[in-house]
């Protein structure tokens, strides 16, 4: 006899597999378990075999520690990017968003999140280290910084500037500002005030 | 050479595949597959195989068609419930919130849907004619219904009555009025009216 709220302790099972997602609750959870169930049983196997095969078989960059289908992703193995330009990001998630602006030729070096003690992340967590080794090594000319401009981005920052300081190379940070179509008024002050403060000049904005 | 936004096949694959489930975007899709990346291998497995099983290996109960784990479904095979007492819902999601009320002893009748022209689902797909046949047994003393109150709710309804209505059982539909809780000014009209329509000896409201 079943005694849980559930008619069936198959679909218990993936309620719960499903309620362990972030921002799935249990509601939601339901809702996706019974949609599986309307499904055919070749899209659901196409569906879990997607999930498990992406975990089992994914590479990440040696180099510059992005997701990828190989050793080493193609951005790192193109011979069209700037391998001495360096842009530093949190997540792979960012590198999708920079690389779909088509504004930058370099490659990346992708951390794996941001020092944030609270979160019990600290700098030896992420690729701080390959990220020295490689200025160290004299092959970058420039490193940019895309954190996130909050405490734990800035902090991580700072913590790799202080490592990397000492190398031949200049560290830079994409700009903070108005954002381009926001109306002035609703700027927060902090925005506001560094976007005047790191003034460009007018012909640069064209 | 890799040249759609995603860095890698394996995580577009994945994210095509939870970007398909109902109220889930490209955006969440992709957060959903980096979460899976960070947990461990036996974590996704058993996530993905909970699902794979589940649309394999589900029963529906051959008697009121609820989702089960056998053949009859746990309330069709009590005999502590009177199964005289049917109850048409449209979905499992509507047995298992009946059933949370502990107020409901007879036995359901899961439909699978109501009938919705717009959305090109006919009597014929749902499980009417099963429900039918039970009233013709004689098996049944009265069907409550138990669908939403919509349009499509009521077209079905009216549906089945006229389809049961020969057979001596009496037909009754749940209760609808201004929700326990609820101030009145924010009850809709409708409700509100019905409310008072279906008005009831204040001695049964206690």
């Amino acid at each position: 006899m079943n005694t849980s709220q559930y008619p069936s302790v198959l679909l218990e099972n993936a309620v719960n597999e499903f309620a362990r997602l972030p921002g799935i609750g249990r509601k939601t959870a339901m809702r996706l378990a019974l949609f599986v169930l309307k499904e055919s049983k070749a899209d659901v196997a196409r569906f879990a075999d997607a999930i498990k095969t992406m975990r089992e078989e994914i590479h990440y960059c040696k180099s510059c520690f992005n997701i990828s289908d190989s050793d080493v992703c193609d951005i790192c193995a193109s011979a069209k990017r700037d391998h001495t330009l360096v842009c530093v990001v949190e997540s792979v998630r960012d590198v999708m968003a920079i690389e779909n602006t088509q504004q930058f030729k370099g490659i990346y070096h992708v951390l794996g999140g941001v020092i944030s003690p609270m979160d019990g992340i600290g700098p030896d967590d992420l690729t701080i280290q390959p990220l020295v080794e490689k200025a160290k090594a004299g092959e970058v000319k420039e490193v940019v910084f895309a954190l996130s401009a909050t405490m734990e981005g800035d902090t991580t920052n700072f913590y790799i500037y202080r490592k990397i300081a000492e190398y031949p190379l200049s560290v830079t940070t994409i700009a903070r500002g108005v954002a381009i179509g926001d109306e002035l008024e609703y700027a927060d002050e902090v925005t506001l005030g560094r976007s005047l403060v790191n003034r460009l000049p007018f012909e640069k904005s064209l």
